[in-house]
């Protein structure tokens, strides 16, 4: 029996299965709900220790546990899968913006309604289906790769724990390949690959000046003004391209090749309806990028709050002491986070008048940003396998926010396949989340094509 | 008898007379002290009735009363001087800071402690003493020119009804010049005449880009971000010389001449006294002018305020939806409020990017700066008689601030002359505001002698 038969076959037990998951609200961030998370846990345990996998354990961490499971190949000589998931949900607030309960899966049409269903219980699941019909598929008792599951509990809070569950589990992670399955592809009928996501790092700056505001009529266009400086700095931040001009802030840089920006630039991209999802009435961005390229291919420097002086009502003929901004860069492959604020403290510091003071504190290390290896076999192996299951070319796309999966590849020393079915239309993190039932079976028969299309090419 | 020596016989006279005025606690900011600042223009009505002047009247307005008061010329021929000053007086918190009561006049050597005592009480009184002075010196019953007060008791809670009773009043106020005494000199050994304020308008901008905040992974690098684009405009006021870079900006000022400009760099003026009472450690501001032309002789463009995004505690990757800034404009001579506005209002609207719109809110219609004309009979006069009165050279100062000045000389259609005694170092809206005695001997000296200097000249 192949793969899609098998997996038509089970669709309503995989369903009854995933409705049963989503009735746990496994929300993390919700200290009354952590109980919820501990038994969302054990079901998956259960489930995947019922799908076959030899090995299956709860792992606990400080805060909310993980689930670890293990099946190894036939062939030791095969390579290791690691699939990265997340069992813990989104808070449901506003609840009364939900048209059905959101821990009461529903069926309608062909979308499934319940908080987690595609972010992320419904792309976990589809994994043990998929495990389940490469089996069907090869007559074997043991899948084509060894096939390792790590589900987290934490991903809607922070991942808190993670790094350090990363650190101690280290040798049983042990992969060559990492598949993510937390993104969303295209569109319905335009499956596609996430192949990148953007990193992050921010960094809030203040000016001083005088020790105290001063009355503009006696001083006002006679000493530096930090306000005015600090217009100067974030309007310097970008050139008349709109390139950010700090010095040295695209070194190291790995551009997208042409492959690549080609397959971006296939996407049905409609500018106006993406207007309306901005909310916006104009685009904006670097020269020589379209839309898609700007917020998928290429570092910014934003502007993300500013404060200083006289805010209140009315006016006050001020020269303020003080001068506050909160700057975000998103980050391509390349680009180091440290080495970005090295840069950016530089040009502050260059840029930053006699008479004022300049302090700088960034959010932390900042998060690196991750692409998958477009001529590595996983790559190659994980488009081939979406586009048998989906009987269509896949094209590329990235993602431009920025998640802890580069700490993931780094962690585990493996490359980053995202293979997903999601879809931004999902509303994910907003009333009425749902996923659509035909995509999570066609993501099932991928992850089957997938592990044999690996045990081939690697 | 001469000025002087009738004034040094009627020291402790009008010493008496000042002290028993500043026990009155005008504060006319206070609704607690309205009763007060009553008593205090009966006071005053009184003691210039007591003085001699003919016509001493109490105007009342809808708020608190002036005291008007005339004395005219033997000759119906000689010119009418009318003389500004105020007799309410500022509030007095921090109490605790002051070293004597703000309310028992006390000396302590030649300083005279107490609120009002050189802002604006000692000033106004100095007119009375100096007009006796004129009558002992010239033996006559009336003075050389006809003398015209007219006292506020509005000034220090924003002379919300004095317009309109320059308005009301028109026909009583006829002059040939005004006197302000209500400003100050360079120090007690450099008398200097004040020859001009500031003028003002102030504006507050906003930028409005997306309804609602954006997700910055999403969207960053694609559409405006307002706080950019309120960078950019708030950093292109100024062109690298710091000049005003509001096409238009410049248009009708009236420069100050050389004489002027010699004579200020004649003040020996301290810039690293100057910075300490800035609270700054470096100054900055157009090329080409010194720190005193800066503030006093050139119109600036100085950011007040400024506010948009994030400004809470950590990070917030967004796209805002709106920027804010307060921005206020000093003006010099010629410039007019209203026009400036309008080449603002071109400026924001032509540098307002694609996607964003522009919301201006002027504070009103702003205030004209005002200058003497130094080649006018008026000013000449009142410098030769200062000069007479101090027996050295005066200079000329300018006030950086704004005041109701240029509306005073505007409504009476007369030129503006600076009599003032005051000094910087006064306190005059702090704690433990004194005044100088001597100086005030001086300025009812150089008022007597400016009243038969006007006689002559015009």
């Amino acid at each position: 029996m192949d793969a899609r038969a098998y997996i038509e076959d089970h669709r309503e037990e995989f369903l009854s299965s995933l409705k049963a998951w989503l009735e746990i609200p496994s929300i993390s961030a919700d200290p009354e709900h952590h109980g919820d998370v501990r038994r969302s846990a054990r079901w998956l345990a259960d489930h995947l220790t019922a799908t076959g996998f030899p090995t299956v354990e709860v792992w606990e961490t400080p805060g909310l546990p993980a689930v670890f499971a293990e099946w190894p190949a036939a062939d030791p000589g095969a390579p290791t899968v690691l699939v990265y998931g997340h069992h813990d949900v989104q808070p449901v607030d506003p609840v009364e913006a939900w048209r059905t309960e959101p821990f009461v899966p529903t069926e309608i049409g062909t979308s499934l309604y319940a908080r987690g269903a595609s972010d992320d219980k419904g792309q976990v699941l589809f994994h043990a289906l998929g495990v389940r019909a490469a089996l069907a598929a090869s007559g074997a008792d043991a899948p084509p790769v060894t096939v390792k599951l790590l589900v987290e509990g934490e991903e809607e809070s922070g991942s808190v724990h993670f790094a350090e569950l990363l650190r101690d589990r280290r040798d049983r992670l042990d992969c060559d390949v990492a598949v993510i399955s937390d993104t969303t592809m295209w569109a319905a009928d335009t499956p596609s690959m996430c192949v990148g996501m953007r990193g992050v790092t921010d960094v809030e700056i203040s000016l001083y000046g005088p020790t105290m505001d001063l009355h503009s009529g006696s001083f006002g266009g006679a000493v530096p003004n930090p306000l005015k400086a600090m217009s100067d700095l974030l309007s310097g931040l970008h050139d008349a391209d709109h390139r950010v001009a700090v010095p040295g802030f695209y070194d190291g840089v790995v551009e997208a090749g042409p492959e690549e920006r080609a397959l971006i630039a296939e996407l049905p991209f409609d500018e106006r309806e993406w207007l309306r999802t901005a909310a916006s009435t104009a685009t904006w961005g670097e020269a020589g990028y379209s839309t898609l390229e700007r917020v998928w291919l290429r570092p910014t420097a934003e502007i993300n709050g500013m404060w200083g002086g006289h805010t209140g009502a009315g006016g006050k003929t001020i020269v303020p002491r003080s001068a506050h901004a909160k700057v975000s860069f998103r980050l391509v492959p390349g680009q180091e986070p440290l080495r970005v604020q090295d840069r950016v403290r530089a040009y502050v510091e260059a840029n930053t008048p006699a008479g004022l003071r300049a302090e700088l504190e960034f959010g932390g290390p900042g998060v690196r940003a991750c692409a998958s290896d477009l001529s590595s076999a996983a790559v190659k192996a994980a488009r081939a396998a979406m586009e048998r299951a989906f009987g269509t070319r896949v094209l590329y796309t990235r993602e431009g926010g920025s998640g802890p999966e580069a700490d993931i590849a780094e962690a585990l020393g493996a490359p980053l396949v995202f293979l997903a079915v999601g879809l931004d239309e999902d509303r994910i993190h907003a009333p009425n989340e749902k996923v659509e039932v035909p995509l999570l079976l066609k993501g099932a028969e991928s992850a089957a094509y997938l592990w044999a299309g690996l045990a081939a090419q690697m």
